[in-house]
């Protein structure tokens, strides 16, 4: 089946409208409609081939919600009409210890929802910036918001998972601190989830004007980075620190701030490796540094309930589809609060 | 009380004869005659200020091992005549949160057994390479191997629990696979000890020649760390390795081999930073770089009693009191197996 979908040709072409194909449904296939997808950083290295290895035509998007439209013959989760989502993957293994364990992010087979090889034309998985996508009903989302919140819902898909897993995955909750660095797209989902969880939160960031910002979206403190007075107050007091920030960036400053045997844990990844670290920071208090990588399917709903059961979403943009290309380079300039979704509907009128 | 002790006046002097002074028991403390004093390349680090800070005279030593010659008034743990041991700590606030886990080794106010601050003269703390030593109650050891073995015991109380405790921390135990880097005197003492408590062990080192005594330290297999295809064999199959060494060295190649939530924890310090790791290998896989400090006095205990129900001890080469400065020389070439340890009887003939 041929569908509208956008995306670019090459690296250095802008997106633009392109006409893709999605296979038919198989047994235990989902086929959607999708209503809305979410803007990711990722989505823009991707089509810019930053991070090399971008196969093309390149159809971006992680982030998709939307309504089933048809199911495979195998298919007893869903039926057509519900609300669904799709996330970073696609398809993995099934059959790893990380698969085995419900974690299929960290599956070495993890099939990542565009730029990933696959038996379908062309060849590589093309995203949600597109009228339809077919997948397996194992990395299918169940969305139980208001659909009146649907937009919103999407950057949910891979903002919320990437920054809910880490702070489920090191017991964030009530009696907790804990620091978020960076208030984007992904931060900004961050300090929500902590201060749902019940933590007392701190964002970072470096920009004064974003302080009001962040006590809006939950934090109980605010500090802004380059202050070292601010910083120093808080020495060896948090259990967690997840940093969103994927420019190179001294770490020590934020490893002293770890209690004994707290852990920073990295979600986003810079071009160039950040400044090595102290390995005293480390040592004199057993702290760790650490990564985290999106989430598992099982993690993905648990969070999706979550946000439901909390009345959480994204705080987004809606922009049209041919909006995209001015959508990146505001997104560069950090001038997004704090995501653009696309209204796919935009692809065909 | 005057006694007779080894040490230096100056970072650039060698080590000499010295009389140094020792407080008489008070009310929770124990005199202790020691017997053996074991050789960390602390001793010497801190003897020559290469870490900067050292104070003058220098007694090193914080590998001690001996008998109890008086209690004070309020001792009820130890008697005279008990086998006792004493390790890097002789004293911390006793009201913190983390001396309240018993893990006064990550005290703020931990008092070190040499060149940390203390009311005794000569206002700094004074080591084990002398005839007695006074230290209060908490941290003092009880020793339960023979006093055949009690020479070979006085590593354990730094090499021994400073593997011993994120062996225990990070869970190993049968099931686990372990590496150990570094053959020296921590890790042939962490090959000992994760071996003793079921793990599979794989030792690292750079030396061919050290192969088979890996393998009689009780490792499973050995990687020659400079042969790619050996490491690769191992690729993302480790729970935990414990990094011994402390010469900056590409931390890459060891994270590359840690399962999904593995972790690697750093024993020693280099004097400069390792080159900076690799974020996307720690995101890639949720795996954790972390640090580890000795030990607390509990752990201690437990690691001392383990060891002699498992008759492990240290391999060490005994050496005289005015042999200590070719030791150090020695012990920089990387030639001794594994510790040297002072006949601290040598002292007074």
């Amino acid at each position: 089946m041929t569908i509208k979908a956008f995306g670019a040709v090459a690296a250095d072409q802008p997106l633009g409208p392109l006409n893709i194909s999605r296979r038919a449904p198989s047994a235990h296939d989902i086929q959607i409609a999708i209503d809305f997808c979410g803007v990711c950083h990722s989505d823009l290295h991707t089509v810019r081939s930053e991070w090399a290895g971008t196969l093309y035509p390149c159809v971006p998007g992680h982030e998709i919600v939307g309504r089933v439209t048809a199911v495979g013959e195998h298919v007893t989760k869903f039926k057509i009409g519900d609300l669904v989502g799709v996330g970073c993957i696609v398809d993995s293994c099934k059959q790893c210890a990380d698969c085995d364990d419900n974690l299929e992010n960290y599956c070495d087979h993890m099939i990542g929802t565009y730029n990933a090889p696959t038996t379908d034309a062309p060849g590589h998985t093309l995203g949600g910036y597109a009228e339809q996508i077919v997948v397996h009903e194992r990395y299918v989302l169940r969305i139980r918001h208001p659909q009146t919140q649907l937009a919103a819902v999407a950057p949910l898909l891979c903002a919320g998972i990437t920054t809910y897993s880490p702070l489920r995955h090191w017991n964030v909750g009530p009696g907790k601190k804990v620091g978020i660095v960076g208030i984007g797209g992904l931060g900004h989902m961050g300090i929500k989830l902590a201060h749902a969880m019940g933590a007392y939160v701190v964002a970072f960031t470096t920009s004064e004007s974003k302080r009001d910002a962040a006590k809006a979206l939950g934090a109980d403190d605010v500090v802004i980075s380059k202050n070292a007075d601010e910083v120093a107050k808080h020495a060896q007091s948090f259990d967690l620190i997840v940093n969103t920030v994927a420019a190179p960036h001294d770490l020590d400053a934020l490893l002293s701030l770890l209690k004994r045997d707290g852990t920073m844990t990295l979600v986003g990844a810079p071009a160039t490796n950040h400044p090595s670290p102290d390995v005293f920071n480390l040592i004199m208090k057993r702290r760790t540094l650490a990564g985290s990588m999106i989430g598992g399917i099982l993690e993905t709903q648990e969070m999706l309930d979550f946000c439901a059961k909390n009345n959480i979403v994204s705080d987004i943009e809606l922009i049209r589809a041919d909006e995209i290309n001015t959508a990146y380079e505001r997104m560069l300039k950090g001038d997004v609060k704090y995501r653009f979704v696309i209204d796919n509907a935009t692809l065909t009128r």
